[in-house]
């Protein structure tokens, strides 16, 4: 199972469940990525190292790692200029036609695995797939220290850019969404303050979340993790002149937007893909330091054979994130 | 009419017409602008110092002068971070409530009266109010060496966007319009190839104009000067992974945008607004050293009782830059 | 006293004593500075409002305030560009020919007083002043959280950057210093650890340094704050591959500095002068959140009438930081 | 001879001789590389490809290319973060112990190989990689349109570093040396000014080059492509307040250096290696649409069995650039 000499063979410990796979099991599709194939499911997994191939000089047998699961081309032009994640010929875990993370043992350069120090557990370890999704978008925010930062949505992705932007030294931290319940534990989490939406246009919701908050000319930072038009339309109305903007949930169409807002307050709107060079090794050192507590957002653990009820439960959000243990893994 | 120490007065020589005043003109508005008293006309302006203020050090009767219409209150942060294109206190010619160009006599202050050298004629010299408006258009979108970039739009700032960007170091600027004698004027003026927009889907758009100009995976930049939904919509699907887009243009309304390529090419999408810090002097540059060629565009200049004609002319688009002499100012 | 419309007068409260102001005082220069008439000293400082011009907004006798004791002049191509630190007729507290603060009122304008939260005494606003220079430093070094970041000298300004860098999320911070009492203060205060320089070469002090506080192939960031050309020289051994270097503190003459290293380990070296926009803001965020606790620096705080005294204890490295309280102040 | 599915073999058509191969030749070292086997030279070259690994997808037999001679490892943090010209594991043809291009056949994996146009001949191609070392240098010192740079040395980088200082829009470009014939050439390649250096300190220089060029405060970028000391310290004199400096050629030993200035006028200082992502594809648009005339440099080529005596030429110093042809391949 080990094909290049730069891969280790792992038994898989543990894998989280993401919302994107919800997707895949009940419509087959994402975006334009599309099921063709029977594709095992599952990416937010930590593993053991049990075998190594001859070239691995940093790993050994027993090593515990998170796994970052996409493999880059390693020679496009988006590979050689720092973006891997762009590259066009990235083989990913679970996204079709690759398989996935749940399974009993998985490959992987020596590069992708992200050895744990002792008190990082293997639950920690599997969160810190969702956790990168998180350092990338609050990188692509180019947050700086005391800036005030809007994350509209408080699923994990959302929650997880609340905790990195405070890492990175944002002052207010405002968590935006529907539902008072995931409200209260956005501010039980990381948030610093909270704003209910309960309709209205865009203009006027985001003129009530600037008062409330006291942010003056408007805020520095929106990061949009819900991909619902509202939160879009709002957050570009929440911005102060110059903002910055990271679209890092994927919204299910097209948005009518005002490009008129970003052009005359010269916002600068960037999406965010997945994560890239040194995101795994940020998140790590923020679980390791303990600037972010990922435990905290793990609702539970469920035994390999019941991957099919966990997959209910996390359609119908009743938790928050859910893991998978191993086929070989206690719970 | 000098108030403070650092100002000059200035004698009009010539002022152009930008479409933004036939909004003002026709409609009393141009998107969050509204006319509500009479107000002067025009920007583009080039003009002859008169007098000068007791603390002018660099500037001295008689000399010729590019300028720069908008007064930052230089105190704000915006303007002490380098962006005071983005203050909110900006006094800016012929914008409610402020009195433009078009005028004999008009007071600046001394730094945004930019000298011109012996090889620049006054007519140039009014031109460097639109040219700015691109050379800011395309450092938003921090063009490369070799970058291949699409121009929306082959009005004015399109037209000059194109010029810029091969000043630039731009590899194919490609214009693109709906009306082919503009593509045409753009061709022999300094688009590298054309493409006439003629109907169908934005993915069907791009896919032909990235094709038929060899952009491969797709273009490193595009820049909207059309303010158009067609154009902004076919600009994001023909960039390549990672490219940058820059909304030059005021578009009317809300634009349907897909949010969804935005995220998963991880495109940056920067607004421009105006010009600021370097932007005349980098203009300024590029007709002395002959790399743009403004006078090309300047289809007639009028003297100044006939201006209202003038406004006609501009509104039916029979010209593409028109100027009109100061009051003083022989033809 | 107030001769411009944004003017603010101050009351003087707390000012510190700077290492450059003790060079003034015993050798009437420092680098370039000379001083040629008498010239008060003093540009730390914090006051209280008690007289405002007529175009002032944002503030009211009574505030309290930190002051940024440099007023720049606005116009030129360097304020205009968002680096006012470099402005050349940047008017600086207690830098020749300017009088210092170290009286009983001083005018400012409004936009460099920064009003402090309740919770930030106005000891804590004097402190402001070295914590804007940390600051600097540390965004001149572009620290990335997780970054391992070693600063040279841990006096005032070194102690102050070990702090910002944590709090801009570097992972390892290490104090060097030749004194151990330095640097076990050093520890105390926000290095996470802390290396004895006792002689040898920069690359032998280097090696020893990198293996002993495990950071493989080199430090991120390196930061001189102490001007001395063995410090200078291991910091360039110190870094890895493309890391950064920022001279903070003023060296006293040229430094044989190996120029091999910083070629082909393509290293970025900056230097850092004074302050610019944001600084004090972030700044004045970081105490007042908590993230770096300069009252830690305070040593005492003496009445007026001792500052003589003050400054021999300065002279003597007795204290670490000391408060000279103003003429109305009660210590 | 081809190992892996992505390389190429080449037959070797055009090898320029490097000065720094002069060291390995007289001295066995250049730096930190040291010669301890026999070594083939010769790392600037164009081929043909003969043969394609099976994974070959953009190059076939009979094309033409540009060699870019150095493989990095592709898994190291340098090169996932976009400089692989960082990578420790670089294994760069003609540094010890990698055997460089001077020989009939290369193999090379087909990323480093760059299809040169029907334009561009294969000894233009041989050029391209010393003008992607000056590529990359110019990148390093992130030039505007418009700036003033100044180069030191004006030998063949020095050269090609004005050349590619015009590209990219450099206002003014002085080229500075202590030969006036060298001066003359540089003159008429791409440099708009000249300074020939004479003696005298680097503060006198520095003033001189600054009047007699009309740079105002200073430039604003200088590089060296010399590795004096005297060109050095002259060049941070010339700068102006937050210029930036790139060191590109290799100095002898460590430079006597003023931390002062670099700090006072906050400098950015970079040094600059080999070359990284996108270079070779700037350098060759560069040729292909003639804003770079590398063939200006070529003072002459001759056959592979003439190799020693060309290498005797170089050293003495009769040559600007000199081409061997490749075993097989006609003068």
């Amino acid at each position: 199972m080990i094909q290049h000499e730069h891969d280790v063979l792992l038994e898989v410990n543990y894998t989280g469940i993401c919302g994107s796979e919800i997707h895949y099991w009940t419509r087959g599709q994402i975006g334009p990525f599309v099921v063709r194939e029977p594709m095992v499911l599952g990416h937010e997994s930590s593993g053991t190292v049990v075998k190594v191939g001859k070239g691995v000089t940093n790993l050994k047998i027993g090593d515990r790692v998170a796994m970052e699961p996409g493999i880059p081309c390693r020679r496009c032009s988006a590979c050689k200029n720092g973006t891997y994640n762009l590259c066009k010929k990235m083989a990913f875990a679970a996204t079709p036609p690759y398989d996935g993370t749940l399974a009993q043992f998985y490959t992987l350069p020596e590069d992708l695995c992200y050895k744990l120090p002792d008190n990082v557990s293997l639950q920690e370890g599997a969160m810190l797939e969702p956790l990168s999704v998180a350092v990338h978008i609050c990188r692509q925010a180019k947050i700086q220290h005391g800036d005030s930062v809007v994350v509209f949505g408080a699923g994990p992705i959302g929650l997880l850019c609340c905790a990195v932007a405070r890492a990175y030294g944002a002052g207010k931290v405002i968590a935006v969404d529907i539902q008072k319940s995931r409200l209260d534990f956005a501010r039980s989490f990381a948030a610093s303050a909270t704003f209910e939406y309960s309709g209205g246009t865009a203009v006027e919701s985001a003129q009530k979340l600037v008062q409330e908050n006291d942010l003056g000319d408007g805020a520095d930072v929106a990061i949009d993790a819900s991909g619902a038009a509202s939160s879009i339309q709002t957050a570009i109305n929440v911005l102060r002149m110059g903002g910055s903007y990271v679209q890092g949930g994927m919204p299910h169409a097209d948005i009518p937007f005002s490009m008129v807002d970003a052009c005359t307050k010269e916002l600068t709107i960037r999406g965010s893909f997945r994560y890239g060079p040194k995101d795994y090794e940020t998140a790590l050192g923020m679980v390791a330091t303990g600037a972010v507590d990922v435990k905290g957002l793990i609702t539970k653990t469920v035994p390999f054979e019941d991957a099919e009820q966990a997959f209910h439960e996390v359609k119908e959000g009743k938790v928050i994130k859910l893991l998978i243990a191993g086929p070989s893994q206690d719970v």
